[in-house]
Order: structure tokens, then C-alpha cells, then sequence
């Protein structure tokens, strides 16, 4: 799975017009991840909005990743799934789906170093800055902690970096030695989410660590 | 599955004693399911408490069933999962669970009908009275519909009967033809768990229907 930009979204609301155009314009900037999160939608809204998502995923190139909701990642045929901290611990997802990609958001160096007995695919490290999108997320971890825990939980998996990330700060996001970014608002609340996309890999480096 | 007494529990928040005490109670009352509700908790609740009330379950002789979470259901080693009619649908559960016992929530003779095309193992009806138990439980279906509706999901499969049922009123219920009752209320206000599940299976046919 290509990590280096996921969109996030919450699909249950939008039109079948406004998800397709909107799939549409994000990969065509270069997302190349979409991940699923609807923690205040019913299954059935999950099932059936999802199921749309993942054949316009599958349309357009992106990779589908469902949050919280092994059951409803498996159902929908996605292609992983992205657990918290009080999510599904990764050991039970793999027994349950061991084809997935499996991410999971970690907050500190502890929750990387614990992770280490089932590590996951990749880390979901933030929030990098203050965030709107998330009204449960912590204390924003700040760029310098961001390349430090980066190089140590990079030598475990993975690192995509969530939280605030925006186009004006998405390039000193990229030095901190991230394989990938994630974001909402970045995207949705920008008119042109083609441009948004494309702004936001702007800053990514063209040969990755160790490549 | 002995679908004879539901009991339904949201074991977040109980000590473990407490848990301990009130599933070695209701067990010995004659209760035969216990139902894990949770849908305010996170996963990981689920998950952490859930592995205690799996392991009571087994060693108390109760079922276990898990409400609308597949995931969890399987994750935790569970007999059963209930949904509803805005979770995943049955022949998707089907899919991903084919060993599990699934039952469907209906409050309708119509979301009876529609069930046919994937039947689940029982059907859970109601509210068959007012109940503050579940803020979103629909209008009640009273005792004269419940008789109409049993005769005919039960031709399709077994019938439980929820939604305010109490000590005084379940032999009423048990005449309407079902083939078990789910509590919440009736058993976890009652000081004696033993007694009130004693006095719900009171007037329990001793023959089941075409036995």
C-alpha cells in the first residue's frame, strides 16, 4: 500500500454525486489512501455508504481502509483497517483479518515501544498540530517530537503523520522523515481538493528513506 | 442455543466481584444468555470486559452473545451476535461468522417478511411493553400483535420476546407462543437476581411448541 496521502472521510451525509467527484479529485491530486471513520454512524450507515467508497476506491486506484470496525472492513472487502488505542488491539485484528493492512495511532514513544510485541503496519503518529477535526485527539506533539519518534518508530514500520497537517506546514511534515500524511479538513474544506492533494505531496521527498 | 432467558448486560463500569456474583445469580435463577450491549463503549471496552463475561459465561453455563459487533464477537470466542435492523445485515454476519448463532432485532411483521431472504437463528421482537431500558426503542407491540406476529416468525424461526417484560407480566408473554424472554430492567433492579429470573421463567411452557 502506497502510505503517502490519506484523505479521510466520513461518507454518511454526502450525496452519491458529491462522493464519487469528490473520490475522484482526490486521487487525481495523488491520495492514494481513503479511510473510512463514522464513530457516531449506525453499522448499516457504515455497510452501505462503505460499500460505495470501496468501489470507487477500487475505480479510481485508492486504497480503502475502514477505522475501528474489523467486522465492517471485512464485509466490505477493504483493503486494511486503522485501530486506536482503545480500538481493537492489533494481535486480535490479525487473528481476525490476517490479509489486512493494519494501522494504528499512536500518541507517544510509550504507545510505539508497547506495539512492538504485535506491531502494526504502519503508525498513525499525532496529532502533529492542534486539530479541529478530532475533538477527542491530545496534546499536539510538535514538529521536533515528530522527527524524533519518527526515526525510532521507523525503524518498527512505517509512519504516517496526522493532526493540523495543512498545505503551508505539509513540507516541514515531509523533512521530519515520514513515509505518508493524513488529513481532513486539508482536503475537505478546500474548494480545488485536486490542488489540495497535489500542495499537499509538494513537499514529500522523491526517494524514500533507505530506497 | 437454549433461548428460554435473555439477560441483557453492559458489563463497563461493573468491578469484576460484582460481574462475578451477578452471572453465578442470574445462572442460577435459570437465565440461559447473557447479551453484551455496549454501544456507547469503545472497542477496547468491549474487548477487556467482554473476555471476563465470555469466560463466566463458560464456566456458569450461559451463552454468550455479543450485540451488533461481529468483530468483537469473534474476537472474543462468543456463541452468538445480535443485531439489529441498523446493523449489519444477516447475510453478511452470515459470511464472516458462519459458526456464530445470529439474532435479529424486528419490530415489525414487515421486518419479519423481509428477513426470509436471510433468516437469523431467532428473531428478538419488540418492545413488547414501554420501556426505559433503550431510549430508541419503538412504539410498544403490545400483547395481541406479539401473538399474531409469533405465529408467524415462528414459522421461520424461534421467537424471544423483549421490551419491558417484568416478573408480572411474563406469563402473558410466554402464552403469546415464544420460545424465550430478554430482560434488562427486571433483573438488574432486583436485589434477588435468582428469584426474578425464577419468577420471568414461571410461566414457561413445559412443552415446547411441536414438541
Amino acid at each position: 500500500m502506497d502510505l503517502s496521502l490519506h484523505v479521510l472521510i466520513d461518507p454518511v451525509g454526502m450525496t452519491g454525486g458529491d462522493l464519487r467527484r469528490s473520490l475522484q479529485e482526490v486521487a487525481a491530486g495523488g491520495a492514494t489512501v481513503v479511510q473510512m471513520r463514522g464513530k457516531e454512524r449506525t453499522t448499516r450507515e457504515l455497510m452501505d455508504r462503505g460499500a460505495a467508497v470501496q468501489k470507487l476506491c477500487r475505480l479510481y486506484g485508492l486504497a480503502f481502509v475502514v477505522n475501528d470496525r474489523v467486522d465492517v472492513a471485512l464485509a466490505l472487502g477493504a483493503d486494511g483497517v486503522h485501530v486506536g488505542q482503545d480500538d481493537m488491539p492489533v494481535h486480535a485484528v490479525r487473528t481476525l483479518a490476517p490479509y489486512l493492512t493494519v494501522g494504528l495511532s499512536v500518541s507517544s514513544l510509550g504507545e510505539v515501544l508497547v506495539s512492538r510485541d504485535c506491531l502494526p503496519d504502519y503508525f498513525g503518529m499525532g496529532p502533529v498540530f492542534q486539530t479541529a477535526s478530532k475533538s477527542d485527539a491530545g496534546e499536539p506533539v510538535g514538529i521536533a517530537r515528530l522527527r524524533e519518534w519518527t526515526q525510532e518508530a521507523g525503524a518498527l514500520a512505517p509512519v504516517v503523520a496526522i493532526g493540523g497537517i495543512t498545505r503551508d506546514n505539509a513540507a516541514e511534515v515531509w523533512q521530519c522523515g515520514v513515509d505518508g500524511i493524513a488529513v481532513i479538513s486539508a482536503v475537505w474544506q478546500a474548494d480545488d481538493k485536486t490542488g489540495a492533494c497535489r500542495a499537499l505531496r509538494r513537499g514529500q521527498p522523491t526517494v524514500k528513506r533507505g530506497g
